[in-house]
């Protein structure tokens, strides 16, 4: 299949129609990005690389680290993690603690808000430098020592971040939470604060792919099942909720995050990384949306 | 692969276990059954069987109905159905009237009782008897004449269907009925009362597995984008507030029934049918979801 | 105190702005109604009455109904009643379902419509023909044999009822209903469509503020803890989703009906009824509600 | 009416049977007191006193505080403190962050702790040192300097206060917090720390009960209309999810804390105020509710 033909002739007619989603404005930082960008990577199984477009232009990619953070932990944990957090879609919002009254403390899902802090108190638990333990693990996968957390981001996000603090108290107050919160939300906002381009994602997220992958230090990231296991939380839970619908129009696992980047994961074939700015109204990359619907029509490529 | 050895393994192993579940005890008809019948049947796109227990004896096949019901819908209108209802897994117990309020009235799935009542509107307004005509149309593809509905299960759920009329009145109260709703609710609990085996599952959803798949009439049944989006709707949706569990465990699209059947598919490679009454504490097969997680997993052939 | 001179002041001064809120629209006989009507009747513990406006003209009652068919159930089992109807205001809109939803089919309170409908089920199986006694009921204690249903509302309701009917299957399928849903939903929209004038209205009410009071047959209608306890009902949920705004601003019991009609007891004192057809957007009187905050600031009389 | 002899009996009736509540055993501090003290005191409007039992011993009066902190924000800013909470009882638990997300962060009324948290808020944005006023404010109308708060109950409820904290930076997040949440948490759990007797606490309420009342500034606290609007949003929402109950069995407005105090108004008649440590499910005072529900029928004193 000529990947890079396709994803051309997809990205042109792309660009080629309105954009009509929204910058995320909650967070200051990143309401000031350049809207225009549009970037796609993809990285095959047996290491072919394909871009167009802003492929290079490092962003950040807020929620996606929570797949890099539930991969941590998992590994760390086991099974064990399934105790604090269910596998289960939502059917709420992202930042929904109607869900976490419902359910006595238990997010749904690591991808909610909820979920990730959960995610969050383990490894800080587990490690002893979590922010520092957390960066290592993301360059180890990646192969890349210039991944970096934006101390701007991160500080931008807290300043607004209230509602995330609520999550977090309202958590421990469930004893969902083993340390103090202020600590789970300095570290949760940390690592959604990482930055990186299209191409070291769908680099990065190999190990999803591929079952006979290892990391800079050769080591396997998550067993077999495991990775199974991620791929399906992705394929159910990655999009909020549009989760129903990214499986129904695109047919893979993927996860979006707020400043525009989506994953997107073609078990034993590829990653693909798309990143525009402007998000559709359920908080998702209007275009990466888009891109990744043709893109798996065209190339008939969808797990299902 | 050597199915049949793998399933009469699995089948053995499960066997010398407790079944911890419970008989559907609602429907007074299906309470009576014998709950240590237990089946398995496997058909492949290249149109192999392997079946193991009791898999020719015919169950109530209750909500995996719902899959033909939409496939037939579907069909016949397109993606016209999306506009009264959606794709998204709901986060709430199959038969909530609180996901209608919260939606004005949109069932969250056609899985969801309520979505699969505005199926039969569809199909009501569609054809002239719908009774008749959908049975054909499961007959036509499962290639087998010899499919009835049971007027004696359609009975006995009626008659105790209160939730039902009440959720198929709710929606008629925000519009999404078109037909009376008594005559809704008669073609429903009509549809749920149909009775296969789990050779006769295996065989009649091969549709949604081979791409080439004709049917009796040498018809196809959805376009091959029609049938992936069948497939990811029963991924994100097909076993009610578990189907998160079962894509993590399983790693299939499937759907199950309160009969204690389960139905899933492996796009490319088979579907498999598999029978036991005992339901979890969700709702579905205790041992049925058993089976497919060792399945899948001894077969290494999780879509994941 | 001078209550004619007192009516007459408020009512021109309401009747000289402008009217903003909206007839029901849901019910069609109710649509039709002449907006502009207006009327006021107070009666005395002591027998004095006072009216302007249309104070003769009868109307649908509405849900004004149930506090009639809560006294009359109340009367016929006593403090049974509380194990199948809890007394709480329920922050809902008045046909929730999610809120049975939540309390297992137990309705917060009984000017809900579902826990008006266990009231009318407890009243089906106490009496032999409930339609007929609970006229004889009401005229007994209106000492008025000129009080009538409407046949044609409640036809009228039955046609568009289906969020009742779904409410009524609800209750039922909870186990809350003890009769059949039809007979319940026929016995329910009856009672609805009683007519009454605000002077027929403020009459009929005497039992709630006169301890004293005797019915035309020389009974007793309520023990006196009996009757401030459905005082404290009204005072609590009389007024659905704006209870609480009618106990800040006019500080008596009440209950208002979508036809456009409030009553208002003040305990030792007297009844007063307002009917102004057009709806603020909580459903109740819009000119009702501010003669009523007018007139207890005026007679400075309100409970607290 | 002979106020001393009616509460004798009803203390020592009440004294004599089972006390089967528990004590709160959230807040550390508040687990260790002695939950056999119960107290009882009454103050007339004509300054007449009567208590039996531990009338005097100075008890953590917790929400009961909630009833000044809106009267004297009432005071400072009027009506306009509607803008930022309702007055509707919520059917939801008094720290439900759920009524929040579907009111967008408006309160349902502020008796519960969010509405609480608003109107801490308000006072901090009015006074210079709301700490150092609200304690002057309480002395004035209590005509009693001896009225002090417990840091150490302070200190206490602050170290498991991660719900409340929630709370406040939810309501934060939707706009509806002025200042920092950490200065609104630190005044709210101060509030929340006054200790004062039953004596104290009876005398304090005066205001609410005499339109004459004049504080040792002699100044008149509430207009009459804001203390009959304050009296209505006790009788609709002083008692959590029991204020329908307690409308219905007592028939006062009244206001209870999680410390077993409850104060209760008759007006233009007394004040009386309740206490023992024991609370039933829902939170109340169980022996409080039970001696004033005694007490109104004993004396027929319901305001109903």
């Amino acid at each position: 299949m000529n990947y890079q033909e396709i994803i051309d002739e997809i990205y042109e007619e792309i660009k080629s129609t309105d954009d009509i989603g929204n910058v995320a404005s909650i967070i200051p930082e990143l309401a000031q990005i350049d809207p225009d960008q549009f970037g796609v990577h993809l990285t095959t199984v047996d290491n072919r690389e394909f871009g167009i477009g802003e492929w290079g232009t490092k962003f950040s990619i807020q929620s996606i680290s929570k797949v890099f953070a539930l991969s941590q932990a998992y590994k760390l944990v086991g099974d064990q993690i399934w105790k604090r957090v269910d596998v289960e879609p939502s059917g709420s919002p992202f930042n929904s603690l109607v869900q976490l009254e419902t359910n006595n403390g238990t997010p749904r899902n690591p991808f909610m808000n909820a979920g990730a802090m959960v995610v969050c108190d383990i490894l800080i638990t587990q490690l002893k430098d979590p922010v520092e333990r957390f960066l290592s693990f993301i360059r180890e996968i990646a192969l890349n020592s210039g991944i970096n957390y934006s101390k701007k981001i991160a500080k931008s996000e807290k300043s607004v971040g209230y509602r995330n603090i609520a999550l977090c108290n309202y958590l421990k107050s469930f004893g969902n939470i083993d340390n103090e919160p202020d600590q789970v939300l300095d570290f949760y906002f940390n690592i959604y604060s990482i930055e990186m381009s299209c191409q070291e994602l769908s680099n990065a997220f190999i190990y999803l792919a591929n079952d006979d992958f290892r990391t800079s230090e050769n080591r396997q990231v998550l067993t077999m099942s495991q990775a199974k296991r991620v791929n399906a939380i992705m394929q159910t839970c990655g999009f909020y909720d549009e989760s129903g619908e990214f499986a129904f129009r695109v047919g893979l696992p993927g996860k979006s995050g707020v400043g525009g980047g989506i994953i997107a994961i073609h078990p034993d074939k590829y990653c693909i990384a798309v990143w525009s700015p402007k998000l559709n109204e359920k908080g998702n990359s209007y275009r990466g949306m888009r891109f990744l619907e043709l893109f798996t029509t065209k190339t008939e490529s969808s797990i299902f």
